[in-house]
């Protein structure tokens, strides 16, 4: 289960993501997934999977080493911290 | 490599899939991801993840049926259909 999650706390633990995912998850490449707006839940799932070895490409286990020493309210704060950002294209 | 994916075919080919990721990509449930205003790239290279078996959890097994009968060409258009749709939540 998810814990709460803090989006300001969250924005400090993504720091390193942002060199795949852009500063507010709308992504640099076109293979990397746009975070903003995304379901929180989604996300921490998704990051879960990661971090279980669960997704197996060759991006899945570069994923796995970078969430692999976050914890449940880490990953909650991540997944906030994204899912409150406003989708789509920054101007 | 995708294929050009033709949005409108897309569409068509995507009948299955409102049921849980909603008529334009925005889904109905917390842990399922919005696919509207994805990058394309990124949703062809999921779904080709999910058809090879490559996600392992549950949801990914069901993701694997569902596009277990769809060849490149197929996920290019349904991929190309949802990168289209407006981003966030529809008013």
């Amino acid at each position: 289960v998810m814990p709460e999650g803090n989006p300001e706390l969250g924005e400090q633990k993504a720091y390193s993501c942002q060199f795949c995912h852009g500063a507010t998850g709308y992504s640099l490449r076109q293979d990397y997934p746009n975070l903003n707006g995304q379901h929180a839940e989604y996300l921490f799932n998704a990051m879960k999977h990661y971090q279980k070895g669960e997704r197996g490409s060759a991006l899945g286990m570069m994923m796995k080493q970078q969430v692999s020493s976050l914890n449940d309210q880490d990953l909650a704060d991540v997944a906030a911290f994204y899912s409150e950002q406003k989708p789509g294209k920054p101007e």
